[in-house]
């Protein structure tokens, strides 16, 4: 097992192997995360199959995967499923990650954002992406949908240790940001770590 | 004004000026159609600020704009307003377009499909989008959201004439796609054409 851990308001990326195991903890609780995926085609630096929420909703018919359920790449292909997942299960697949257009609107030019988080986690593993911002899967973020199609944004009910585990379909990179929001209350007042948990699963996938 | 028929499965664009309206017509009804919009910096043929579902729900805190309210780009821009629905409001902005991958899963490779159909008008007018295919709009199709999250699929209940108004907030080119899906039932079981029509403004956006 490998342990890395993701500061308060920064991002980590860890490449994993069909099979394995990658687990997303909030380590103090009421922390929104927000996680992208995309698979490493061994060819280059340059990703571009990436999880896409669109893509995953089509696949389940259903807003996020319930547990044994798989999210899904741009090519349709499944490539994390949602093994177990301690927290109250509330997360979100509708809103795109905080960018710093959604900043400069809130009057914080220049706050860390997880758009740009992205793409320096993902340059920190010598790679890159070239196309918009993938939808994030948001982890604890909580934003119930009203039977009229509203959207409400609540503070995040994850507890000390509550953890969401993923198992990988395909090799892939996997993105954990630690949201930067600290305008708009989705976590708790004070942002907190994240933290990636790996289990090398021996290449079994099943 | 001018009248663009789509004829049915296939895709056509058109460029719309800041403050012009832009009417998607379902013309013999229940035929779903697929909405791309791009903006159109007036810099070259390579499209790159897009329609966005995931910033489009962030703008408006709702799963579908109301009349009166706008979508936005990738760029968190408004690109487009709804000011107008004579059909029943049944409209989806959570399935992605259909495509050569999801035609194979269901037994028909080389069937046609609206990601293709887009990148095939935008040829027609010379230009080309780099990114992966955005999420559409789905005018007219019936994706109705349960209480836990489920998604159903249903034919769409718009009848002939029925058509939603679109106001372009920049200028911008808008694809429409009469959705060739024959192998689920989100359109009626002949599959139809769509009309575009565009009334221009003179240039005044509100």
């Amino acid at each position: 097992m490998s342990r890395t851990q993701v500061p308060p308001a920064t991002a980590k990326a860890v490449r994993v192997a069909a099979g394995d195991l990658v687990r997303v903890i909030d380590v103090e609780g009421g922390q929104v995360g927000d996680v992208f995926a995309f698979t490493e085609a061994g060819t280059g630096a340059e990703l571009t199959e990436h999880h896409s929420a669109a893509h995953t909703r089509a696949a389940i018919d259903r807003l996020f995967p319930a547990v044994g359920e798989a999210f899904a790449t741009d090519r349709r292909r499944p490539i994390l499923t949602l093994v177990e997942d301690t927290s109250p299960g509330e997360h979100d697949m509708l809103i795109p990650a905080c960018d710093p257009a959604r900043y400069a609107a809130l009057g914080a030019p220049g706050h860390r954002s997880c758009a740009v988080n992205l793409r320096e986690a993902l340059d920190e593993l010598g790679l890159s992406f070239a196309g918009p911002t993938p939808q994030p899967i948001n982890v604890f973020m909580r934003v119930p949908v009203a039977e009229d199609g509203r959207l409400s944004r609540l503070t995040a009910s994850s507890r000390p240790g509550d953890a969401v585990t993923l198992r990988a379909e395909v090799d892939c990179v996997v993105v954990v940001s630690a949201c930067p929001q600290d305008l708009v209350r989705i976590s708790d007042a004070d942002l907190s770590p994240l933290a990636i948990e790996t289990v090398h699963n021996g290449g079994n996938p099943a």
